[in-house]
């Protein structure tokens, strides 16, 4: 397979490698993954995350495995197993059902995944620069844009979703800045969002999650711009926990409410949020932080706590969603609009 | 003086003490305090926090000055630094100027000091059982309450203002169930609250802050109490940072909310919220987190944090406002009848 490089992933002379996301921003630790076991581990672990990211390393895991000559049933039985890591996270399935759904039924040929896992590389870099200059005509010179979780380079092989957009609104000049929710409880924002928007230089203020209502109320954010794991056919869509509370206090205080994400993030057989399953990590999450920085708990031990790591923000919070293939109101996004890529 | 002892706060033969809090729940270590300069570094630092508690603290630290000889004019001049050591609780401002201003002038001895002080310490056990059942009232069996920041045992010397009235219901015998704000940055739900509910074996379940709303939404969230760090004129208050967002998403479903305090939290001076002053803390606070439990660092060095200590919650989003005097709606507030105790 060819060389593929990005800030999260990289194919390199026969080397699949990823940086490994919770040391960052204290270590650059990037990882050898040398099976498809490896790469499941390193999805549930969260080494490597971010919808769209996840659904690229699954499908390079798989042309490893097909380089290594494994048949058509072994990688049906590994994009299952892959696709499995992570139940939200739709590109992970979108991935799998590309590649090795077509290699099962023998319409395509072993070289065919490996080609098919490039092109979804190289893809995903064209949809974040779409997706990017779509969402960045939304945004104004003197805008304070409030983000949560992370949506760049680190959660995409391209410069990102939501990142994405704010990364080339900056890039073109426009004087903007950023409220980085630091999103409890695995720090994407004050860890990762923090670290790409400080590496572009990009000016940030990190905020605890529960400061983003008074900042609102002060007139201090302008525009919302989030990611998402999955979008459902009437535009209701599943993000990071806490996502849903953002979107109701700028539903309250008339603050444009933005998801950005790639059409494989939609799920066309998903009628609406409530068919979303959301996944329930380690109560140990909330009870501490681990990282690169250390790891510390201060709860009382064996506390009881409620660990969703995503929710569903219903499509009437949405301002508009923003597409590699377009910005679509709750209208339009009800119509189904967004289903014809 | 005589002996006065509470969870946090104590005076055993001729000793001040306090738990220092930022240890808990790791280590209960009681810290003896001697002068008053000591009692402004602990409530500074938050080894004593809580709106009550360190106007009663404030108290007891100008008790023993006047103990140790200082005369009316000293006490008036150490009165002026307590107070300003925190801007926003009131409760401070309120138990200086009962003690200290009157010494000033002329009209109360130094002994009058020292029985003022514990006069203001068995008060304020007294005023919280009187919020705790006016408040208990409100709660049904099967009732899941959220809360935010402590408000129990620590906060106060009584049982607590929101968590003192969780406490009441729960010893009445109603089956409740308590989701904990952890309340980042500080962390006072996830240490101190959860280790209160642990003590009294009342059913908990900590939470990280953008968890709030999708419990709403799912009507898992029965009632929210809060406390209160200032109540002005109108009824509108400030209380740790975060109480604002959830008092939106409580409007926004239809979620009763109210915030509890004493009277001695209302300042019949300030006309309205914008006149609460608004404490900024060290955004390193922001950047990790720090405690008995150790102390740890993930956001890039130097990061730009935003880190207010407290938010202004609006009348309009209060159901009722519990004090020791009564039970208030948002009309009843803005007219003044909580002015009148």
């Amino acid at each position: 397979m060819k060389n593929l490089d990005s800030m999260c992933l990289r194919y390199r002379n026969g080397k699949l490698e990823l940086l490994d996301q919770r040391m960052l921003p204290q270590k650059e630790d990037w990882v050898e993954i040398s099976d498809y076991k490896q790469m499941i581990t390193a999805i549930k672990t969260l080494a490597v995350r971010g919808a769209p990211a996840i659904g690229v390393a699954a499908g390079m895991a798989l042309a490893q495995e097909a380089m290594k000559g494994a048949n058509a049933q072994a990688l049906a039985h590994m994009a299952q197993e892959l696709y499995e890591a992570r139940p939200t996270a739709v590109n992970l399935m979108w991935a799998m059902d590309k590649l090795a759904l077509k290699v099962a039924h023998h319409e395509l040929t072993r070289e065919h995944v490996v080609e098919g896992a490039w092109r979804i590389f190289e893809e995903d870099v064209q949809l974040c620069l779409n997706m990017a200059k779509n969402g960045a005509a939304l945004i104004n010179d003197g805008d304070n844009i409030l983000t949560h979780c992370n949506t760049g380079g680190l959660a995409t092989v391209g410069v990102g979703t939501a990142l994405g957009v704010i990364r080339h609104a900056h890039e073109q000049g426009k004087k903007i800045h950023v409220w980085v929710d630091e999103t409890r409880p695995l720090l994407q924002g004050g860890r990762l969002t923090a670290w790409e928007c400080h590496t572009l230089g990009i000016p940030y203020t990190i905020i605890c999650d529960n400061m983003a209502g008074v900042l609102m109320r002060e007139g201090r954010v302008q525009k919302i711009f989030v990611g998402s794991d999955r979008v459902a056919r009437n535009g209701d869509f599943a993000n990071k926990i806490g996502t849903y509370s953002v979107s109701v206090l700028a539903r309250a205080h008339g603050v444009p409410f933005h998801p950005v994400a790639p059409y494989s993030t939609i799920d066309p057989v998903c009628p609406s949020g409530a068919h979303i399953p959301v996944e329930e990590r380690d109560p140990q999450e909330v009870r501490g932080v681990k990282g690169g920085f250390g790891s510390v708990s201060w709860s009382p031990e064996g506390s009881n706590c409620f660990n969703p790591s995503f929710d569903v923000t219903p499509v009437e919070n949405i301002t508009s969603f923003v597409f590699d293939h377009g910005v679509f109101g709750p209208d339009q996004l009800r119509a189904g609009k967004h289903l014809r890529h």
